[in-house]
């Protein structure tokens, strides 16, 4: 605790002191983030607002010298507990760090600080008729260096691909305070080990990212959504198959179950269907003039899986309607009860069927409700669970069914998180997943690069 | 030498004896690859054809025994010396673990072996409806292994991206005889660090790739494409910025310059037109509707850029006699001189018309020829120089020619490697682009994985 004080001491007098908050009152807020921690067991030492590579630099020097976690924060909208203080430390709060350095139209990249929102990323860009396709659903809010570090994907992940694919080069402050650059400004890069790749997804326990340079590419012409019924879900993963077959890439396929159609029937009312299996809502986009084409082929396809009420977007009003009826699943469940939690498991598409039908059962099992929603081309489900953490046996039934749910996605061939992370919340499960040799490998590369395991400490494994 | 023939006795032993090749005849063949090295100093202690992991383990034992390097051959095609044996080895040769072992067309995924030809890969996906993009020009003889060793891209990465962006999941021998699997079968993954990506580009230095798992995407429907000649350098960069801003994105956009228009109308002659300072080939794909659509913006475009003798393939004849003529520009330049090399630098595009300009001038200044053609869209630019390596003085003029291609290079902003790797011929020269602090880490994660430098030493830095 001494060196706890002498270390804000030094960080008021190193950075900005308004930068610098260290009340307990002040700290409370950043104990947790958007996993919704049952217990709030530590909070952090400090929360400093950085504003430029060299004061990130200077914090890491003296959480170093009092050998105290540093943990990066975004927005803390990551779900898996991957900003919490288990075990103390100093906030790095990067919400003041947001400049859009540079669009650069011709060589179709950008230049960003960590804390710029991913919302206003994508509209920046798009002025310049650039898109930037990474959008998890929350990204009006959340930001790029989150989801750098919890390596980020969204609807748009079948056609375009994850945070990954779009991340040319970072900068880096190292835990031995070196300013390492990873990649290149080059849309390709066979140069030495892809280092920026090792950073992606790394959740901020291998170095601290000030400035990243993204990757662009032209904005597509025109979009459209299409939302259908049916009345099994494996009518639904068979209609995204035959469409696929069409080569057909849509830019989202996204699907509900009955349940989260319902639940957001019932606090949303959008007029949706309730007697209804599964919902997909399919995003195609692309040239005005290959809009029709892609629209008739699916109408074809939805006619012989006997889809029901299929909506179709004719205006910007139509295609916000369908997807905000979408996105409102997580909010709607946050209704159902005290708390809510998600997930992100994902399977071979060959599975997905399965995956759902099991996790719904096991739901049933310990008598959770859960609304399934889930980006169906990437074969990955968001398991949406209203709790009461407060309600002891339903939360030890939770974690029973959770546990069920990661055994039965490992069974399936799939992994724990597609999107959103490991963080604290799934670290006991990764070994279902991940092998030994693997896990092994990747403590070693966490000591190669944070020897002193101040960075994000206790995380991913 | 006593040592390499008691390993060689053990090979044979552990192995099928056709399957080892240990005389100087049968060695000499690889001791270089495609990078055409100038003087060969020493030739493979022993080539062995492996079939399986379990053999690849068998070799590794044996070469940990007896601290010999152990280097991975596909077909031998890399230009920069990956797979050379400048301090002797062994060369495990992938060429019979040939096979692919599953495509899933629900999925989009293939499973291959290492020594699967790209070629091959393409066509058998092709059948499914399902594309793998990467296409290196020599991808008849090309293999996957090779592919991802030396992170390949080709002519489409500007729309589809490169090798790492089309690999899930690895299977590798490491060097503490392990079999580690660094990724997972599903299309997104945020479970714990990215390996995948650490391997693809590591020219066999960190560890042996004995099986693949491959993303694939609807294989576009219809494809064309575009040639067309222009004046100066500076045009036919403008007139692909133009097209990139009606939101094209074209499946490839390569160019040729003067010199290589001119070489490969000399020895293959197709009526290129000779007295132009540039060509482009433009390749559109998509739905069939979307390809007039696509055409007609670009031909309103070349118009307004005095583009000359617009060619448009209206036939698959049509569309591969285009593309031979610029992928004939390698085997054209290799008739000028008793050898050619070529190389891959990149820059940020809109330093593309200055490298362009700047290679040529560097040449020019030491009396090199030079076919420049490359991918625009990217910003990379492969000078292929024909030279006699039995000319001391040329040889000579060559190296300080490349150093100076190098340095501009970096002055650009760009790197030493788009998509052939560093191998031992750039070795020398990646201080030029990579900052310290990253060839430090880089180092180490070499030594982390091959703590005893038996894996491909002395490649890369």
């Amino acid at each position: 605790m001494l060196n706890s004080k002498k270390l804000i001491k030094e960080l008021k007098k190193d950075l900005t002191p308004d930068n610098v908050l260290a009340t307990v009152e002040e700290c409370y807020a950043y104990a947790q983030d958007a996993s919704n921690v049952r217990k709030i067991t530590a909070i952090p030492d400090a929360v400093v607002f950085v504003k430029s590579t060299e004061e990130v630099l200077r914090v890491v020097k003296s959480a170093r010298r009092y050998k105290i976690p540093v943990i990066c924060r975004g927005a803390g909208t990551n779900t898996v507990g991957a900003c919490t203080v288990e075990h103390g430390g100093i906030i790095l709060n990067f919400s003041k760090m947001n400049k859009i350095i540079e669009i650069n139209k011709e060589n179709m990249t950008a230049r960003v600080q960590p804390g710029v929102v991913l919302g206003d990323l994508q509209k920046a860009v798009g002025e310049y008729g650039l898109f930037y396709p990474p959008d998890p659903s929350n990204l009006r809010v959340s930001t790029v260096g989150g989801s750098i570090a919890q390596s980020s994907g969204g609807a748009k992940t079948f056609k375009y691909g994850s945070t990954k694919d779009y991340i040319l080069d970072l900068q880096v402050v190292t835990a031995d305070e070196k300013i390492l650059r990873t990649g290149s400004n080059t849309v390709k890069n066979a140069t030495g080990y892809n280092l920026t790749s090792l950073f992606v997804g790394s959740e901020g326990t291998l170095g601290i990212v000030t400035e990243a340079t993204l990757k662009l590419i032209p904005k597509p012409e025109a979009h459209k959504v299409i939302m259908a019924y049916f009345n099994t879900v494996e009518e639904a993963v068979d209609t995204v198959n035959m469409i696929i077959a069409q080569r057909i890439s849509p830019a989202a396929i996204d699907f509900m179950d009955a349940n989260a159609i319902k639940t957001v029937e019932k606090f949303y009312p959008a007029g949706l269907l309730c007697d209804k299996e599964a919902a997909l809502i399919i995003e195609i986009d692309g040239f005005i003039s290959s809009i029709d084409y892609q629209k008739k082929l699916i109408e074809d396809i939805l006619e012989r899986t006997n889809a029901a009420a299929i909506q179709i977007s004719d205006s910007e009003e139509e295609y916000e309607k369908i997807w905000t009826a979408r996105r409102s699943s997580m909010g709607a469940c946050a209704k159902l009860k005290p708390n809510v939690t998600t997930d992100d498991v994902i399977v071979p598409r060959c599975n997905l069927a399965k995956l759902i039908r099991g996790i719904r059962m096991i739901c049933d099992k310990y008598q959770l409700e859960a609304c399934l929603v889930g980006h169906v081309g990437d074969g990955s489900v968001h398991p949406q669970i209203p709790i009461n953490y407060k309600d002891d046996d339903e939360y030890k039934r939770y974690k029973l069914a959770k546990s069920e749910i990661y055994d039965l996605t490992a069974k399936l061939g799939g992994i724990l998180s597609g999107e959103h992370g490991i963080g604290a919340e799934k670290r006991p499960y990764i070994s279902k997943v991940v092998n030994g040799v693997a896990l092994d490998y990747m403590r070693a590369v966490k000591k190669l690069f944070d020897p002193e395991n101040i960075l994000n400490p206790y995380k991913i494994f």
